[in-house]
């Protein structure tokens, strides 16, 4: 038996990729990756159409897919996250089928359940041998936990993994295991590792972002849910880490040991784990050289698959154990909906992510957002695009306030006790509306671009291309 | 979610477990195994019947499932491996439909293919949480590996874990994980640990053995196999461990460095480990408590699922990548065929395990038995029961001589010019003969007490009664 094979173009030709197909990538090479537009230039060339690509998420970087698209060689995409300058060009209504946005639980849950079935999976791993045992934690292109690659792997008829790391077989600490893996390519690069992983996300500074941190960390500290066996995440904004930072002084102050950070890891996520805020991490991807370096050398940082990080198809995910989120918003309405898919103007700039899947699973989901950004402000009547329904959004916290879900009453009542300011989310809408003035309107075209699925599979709002 | 319930019992009703179904084991406890007998006592009690269990071995300590299939609580049985005294039972005709002895690999594949699907399977976990993250490598009733465990989790409709190890969610090192586990139960103990692991395994000092176990060595030494990356599978018994003893001195010798030792471990292979024989162990089971100790806390010594060890129906399997693997045998005929699953009474006494695996995937497959025991001859002009094919055994090593398989005419020559004493299969029978007399044929019953399915699921022989 022998998986390896010469080149891309060779392992597409084994694979039986035809016509009509799907093929799959993950994202943990992030801004930096070559495998997807490498990948995808072998197909056009050799003269496979109509496919569609299921990515766990698209960077600017994956910009040549528009000519692929244009080329009908890629006819659907599917997605959890597309980054703005791309997600530009699809609110121009390039594809004739609208995206389909999933969750980072709910993409695995459907590739799972063969609702959406991957042909061929491309896993671009940092290091490999020749039967395909493979991780992403070693090597030039390290990136850490390869979370979002395990379904593609499992449940893909054909896998391929693609590295620029080969190494005898068998290779020590694999994390995908060679029983999934149908071919291997060894090529120069699989990525710019200055594109894959971040040197240090940087805490806020403006004091805008410190006084929102610093709310968010006393919403948490009087939520009666900062206690022995906490558990957290967060993303990677400034805001959001700098309230982790809050959170980590809180915690070392009064001793509290949590028990797991979750998510996407950065360095400060880390930080909380050597500082011994947490007994764990439990990581789908890593976000900056920290948390690679971490993940490889620190046996309490445990790679997860995006199964067991969110789907809601598992048995139970980790996000159904999870205390805390802090999460973003480019939008959040007066009925608690947040909007991560589009910016104010309508266009594709994210996607839900992991954003639906801990908001619905965790105790307390926190919105963390400024007041308005360039004038636009963040609480609207509607928000253009439900990502997360506000049923699972319990709090937003901005400059100017702090508004409660009024579903969740014990919280309201816990903050008020604790002297923090509550607003009530219709007042904040108008307080901030008095310094910005009222947002226009928008005209929004008649072309379904993209539909957002929520988690459980269930459409949760379309996206109309951008006049 | 709360997946901890209060019993067994509770565990078992919320599983919907009901007449007819399918239960299944695996078993890293061993002969100290407390949980099927635990389970099965409280399936009984609630008067469910007709089930099937498949569990990856059976082993003295089950008696009590003789009584369960005598209240046609039990109906059905699948094994890889059944001891002796369990086994004699069986060979009395005591169940209805034959037992159906599946192969290490093939018992994964079966249950992944859904050809043999699990409605309940219950984990026996040294260390679990409350979620289901669990464990063999923690814990007073360590085992170490999990690995025939995975396929039960991954596949089964419910599936119930029992500890005697409750730790806070998350446990830091978990083997399977909770997005698999419906259901956690906390019981006071799983095994006696004196049963689940015995303190050493003894290499033989029997001269005859040693003679054997000579041979073998040298036999692989000739065979052209070990060179730097070579790896390798043995199993417990004395003879096998001196051999493996041998070989670590030929390799220390001469300086080469193996790739990875396989398969159920033992503290032997962890010497070879730690003294540079193996870069690697993939360990499927540990055999003792120095294996456990090791693959507890030696990242080079990896957990593998028996998918990953074994199964035909994986991309490729550990075993597809052996070079030399060393097997017993209770018969092997003058075609190669060999039985490991009947004593020459006929007698069910212990199964293919990975025998058959790994003498199909493996470069050189070794067996190394006495030319007779207890007068009876090793080699027959035909087994009582296929358990290996001829097609897929190299060689046979005894005291009186080495046997090469026809087929393979390389190894012959390789041999011979290593001046080593070869011996025609055929005449090793006779020379044998003429020590023991020839052994009069047995008769068999007329009823199929076990059907053996090889690995690729074809009927390679069926087990009838003893009269």
């Amino acid at each position: 038996m022998n998986k390896l094979v010469n080149s891309i173009r060779e392992a597409i030709v084994l694979s039986g990729l035809k016509d009509g197909m799907t093929v799959s990538f993950h994202h943990h090479l992030r801004n930096g990756d070559y495998v997807l537009n490498m990948v995808m230039e072998e197909i056009s060339n050799l003269g496979i159409k109509d496919l569609t690509v299921n990515a766990s998420s698209l960077f600017d970087v994956h910009t040549p897919l528009i000519t692929h698209i244009e080329n009908n060689v890629v006819t659907g995409v599917g997605a959890d996250y597309i980054s703005a300058n791309l997600g530009r060009a699809f609110s121009k209504g390039i594809l004739a089928r609208p995206i389909e946005f999933r969750t980072h639980g709910g993409r695995p849950s459907d590739i799972a359940s063969g609702k959406t079935p991957i042909d061929v999976a491309f896993i671009a791993a940092p290091t490999a041998d020749a039967m395909g045992n493979c991780s992403g934690k070693y090597g030039k292109s390290a990136c850490g936990s390869l979370g979002y690659a395990y379904a593609d792997a499992m449940f893909a008829k054909k896998t391929v993994v693609i590295t620029d790391n080969l190494v005898p077989y068998p290779m020590q600490d694999w994390s995908i295991s060679e029983d999934y893996i149908d071919y291997v390519v060894s090529v120069d690069a699989i990525g710019d590792p200055k594109g894959i992983v971040s040197g240090t996300t940087r805490i806020t500074r403006d004091p805008v972002g410190l006084v929102m941190a610093s709310h968010a960390a006393k919403v948490i500290e009087a939520s009666g849910l900062l206690k022995d066996g906490f558990s957290f995440q967060t993303g990677a904004g400034g805001a959001s880490l700098a309230a982790a930072k809050f959170l980590k002084d809180i915690m070392l102050q009064k001793g509290i040991v949590g028990s797991f950070g979750l998510g996407g890891i950065t360095g400060y996520m880390v930080d909380m784990l050597k500082a011994g805020c947490f007994r764990n991490l439990m990581d789908v991807q890593c976000f900056d050289l920290t948390a690679v370096e971490s993940i490889k050398s620190d046996p309490r940082h445990k790679e997860i698959s995006a199964m067991q990080y969110a789907s809601p198809n598992s048995k139970s995910a980790a996000v159904d154990s999870l205390d805390v989120v802090i999460l973003g918003a480019t939008e959040i309405d007066t009925d608690f909906n947040v909007n991560v898919h589009t910016d104010s103007n309508g266009y594709i700039m994210g996607g839900s992510g992991g954003h639906s899947d801990t908001a619905a699973g965790s105790k307390l989901s926190m919105i963390i957002a400024p007041m308005f950004r360039a004038r636009l402000p963040i609480v609207t009547d509607r928000v253009t695009c439900i990502s997360t329904p506000g049923k699972d959004i319990d709090v937003l916290v901005t400059q100017g306030g702090i508004a409660v879900n009024p579903k969740n009453k014990e919280l309201k009542e816990r903050l008020l006790k604790a002297k923090l300011p509550i607003i009530d989310i219709s007042e904040l809408k108008e307080k901030t509306e008095q310094i910005t003035g009222k947002p226009q309107t928008l005209p929004k075209g008649d072309k379904v671009v993209a539909e957002v699925i929520g988690r459980e599979g269930d459409v949760l709002d379309r996206i109309y291309n951008v006049l």
